[in-house]
């Protein structure tokens, strides 16, 4: 692995991360093109699912100058008709004399067949030049693939002393603007924000994107905006009605143990997943695994102590992102997580990957010690 | 104020600094000598109180070169006679030529004397070289001189979602021993550390220093061990028995509101301070001041969330610092404070001074947003 390969990569891996907000279902995905004398001669990434790959962009670019290049992507080119045809064809037929991979593409539908196409086809290939970084990029869809599980990012707002609300509820505002906006980016990255119908009712919460608070340059905003993310709102009773600024603010999931006449919810414009029971709640694995088939790669969880709490006793979370305001707000204020824990022995173990300074306050990113997917390197 | 006053003034800081864990009640001070071709002539620092000071350590090491050098020394030079006799007239008589102070003594005994009995003597002074980093280095010093208050450090240990204890009291070995070692230097820092009659009874907590943990080198070692910190426990109802490991490791003092036949802690070498009542319970405000009369500069309560958290109620802590484990000890167990609270607007607000890692652990130094006193620049 040579410098020259590691520079290019990083510059794919740049591309790639342009499409940050926009690509789910599909990964993000970066491609360079660099002929013998070192030059870049085409660039691309993959915009939004649907639209070309990244390898497909780099070529036009190229046009003729693409015959004898290296192409550098970071993930392998796929073999597979979907949406577009596949990418590995288009090298080939391209002229491309080498291709470099950051990683081989967890999809079963690719799975290696990309880069064995490329090599009976006559041309070099390689593959694990800054994987870890390709990998943690697409986490979720790597999960996915992987498990069938979408990668769960918990998000907690929480005092210093580990508080999320005082005792009456109140909890507006305990992190100032900086701290929003960043849970505003978390949420553009999401495939889709899940909620509880108790967050729903007493916050007024409507998990929605504004273009204000996102803090992203122009292309950006309008891509995070073209593709924001599902909003699935747990409730199992059906307690939440259709009247709240959750429902108005536009379409959403309702995840519910109720089967009842769901025409209201249908004409609103609103879906309601039936699910299988689990000790009285929805089951959220069950859940979890429905939404990674219909296309989820990172989910994440903007809930209460009591959800939250589900989530973590589940071991269902891969990432902790809490934004941690610099006050004490009391004992009698309301818990981090819902998980009444007897012996020290059963605390759960977390490595720490992350601790900034968000505006005033500070954001610490976590995982279970025993975590295998996770989007830090 | 020169390029060249500032480099001398941090070796003089860096001096004072040794003095960091043995020069209590007395300030930490560092002093050079400098001769006018900008060449050291003499260095010194306080090593404990009853002994020279900085400047008479200084001068003795430069002997004749002190004739004509400029002084730089952390505090302003004493005019008093103290235990030793004043610095002011040993500059004099050394033929010094000028002297710069990074600050002025808040003792009151010398307050600008040092400085104006320099200056009638024909001597060049100027202060306020590098004042805050004086200032951050003997903050309790300051406070005490200013206010008749010690600085109050308040040691806490929590897991991420703020949690100090299961329910059951099991709290041994929240965080690791890179943290135990801070803690262990945190208190060899302190004038005294404080704790209440539950952690006494229920951790067996002795709040000693131990050699092997502090993680200094030998010279400091045997500095912080010659100037022990004073152990003091609050009990406002003498529940703490003689014969607890907290009274067999040394001689105590022992706050409280009874005021029982004291031979038996006399005859074990422990001490009995009885104290006013404020609301059912020692009041602590008082024992601060009494405590800081008694020539306490810094100190350090490492108490459970009953008298840690009175402390907080009272605005008596000046630094929270709190060892954060990367675990979820769960919502069962016990809060970081005993301070309930109703409404967001009463949580109290803190500026976080600085977060770094501390081993497998987090330290996070706040301090109340209102806090004048500080140990950070």
């Amino acid at each position: 692995m040579s410098d020259q390969d590691h520079f290019f990569m990083a510059q794919a891996l740049g591309l790639a991360q342009r499409g940050l907000y926009s690509t789910h279902p599909n990964p993000r995905v970066g491609c360079v093109l660099v002929n013998a004398q070192g030059q870049t001669v085409g660039q691309g990434w993959h915009v939004r699912a649907g639209e070309p790959h990244a390898e497909v962009h780099a070529l036009r670019q190229a046009g003729e100058l693409a015959k004898g290049a290296t192409a550098y992507v970071t993930l392998e080119p796929c073999s597979h008709y979907g949406r577009t045809p596949p990418c590995a064809d288009a090298l080939i037929a391209a002229g491309v004399k080498r291709v470099v991979a950051a990683l081989q593409d967890p999809n079963p539908q690719v799975a290696g067949r990309g880069l064995k196409r490329l090599h009976e086809a006559g041309i070099e290939v390689q593959s694990g030049v800054l994987a870890a970084q390709a990998r943690a990029l697409n986490i979720g869809f790597i999960k996915r693939m992987e498990t069938g599980m979408p990668f769960v990012r918990v998000k907690l707002a929480m005092s210093l002393d580990g508080r999320t609300a005082m005792a009456s509820g109140e909890s507006q505002w305990i992190t100032g603007p900086a701290a929003r906006s960043a849970v505003q980016r978390l949420r553009a990255r999401s495939s889709l924000v899940l909620t509880g119908a108790d967050t729903v009712l007493m916050d007024n919460a409507r998990l929605t994107l504004r273009a204000s608070e996102l803090g992203l340059d122009e292309e950006q905003t309008a891509l995070a905006l073209s593709r924001p993310p599902l909003r699935v709102v747990v409730d199992s009773r059906l307690r939440v009605p259709l009247n709240m600024p959750f429902f108005s603010a536009g379409p959403a999931v309702v995840a519910t143990l109720n089967n009842p006449s769901t025409e209201a919810h249908q004409q609103a414009g609103h879906r309601l997943l039936l699910c299988p029971e689990a000790e009285g709640h929805v089951d959220l694995t069950w859940l979890l695994h429905q939404l990674a088939q219909e296309g989820a790669n990172e989910v994440l969880v903007e809930a209460g102590p009591t959800l939250a709490g589900a989530f973590a006793r589940q071991g269902l979370v891969d990432e902790y992102c809490i934004f941690m305001a610099a006050k004490l707000m009391g004992s009698s204020a309301r818990p981090l997580l819902d998980w009444p824990l007897a012996r020290m022995e059963e605390a759960s173990a977390l490595r720490i990957l992350d601790i900034r300074a968000v505006g005033s306050d500070w954001q610490i990113i976590a995982a279970p010690e025993q975590a295998l997917y996770s989007a830090y390197v």
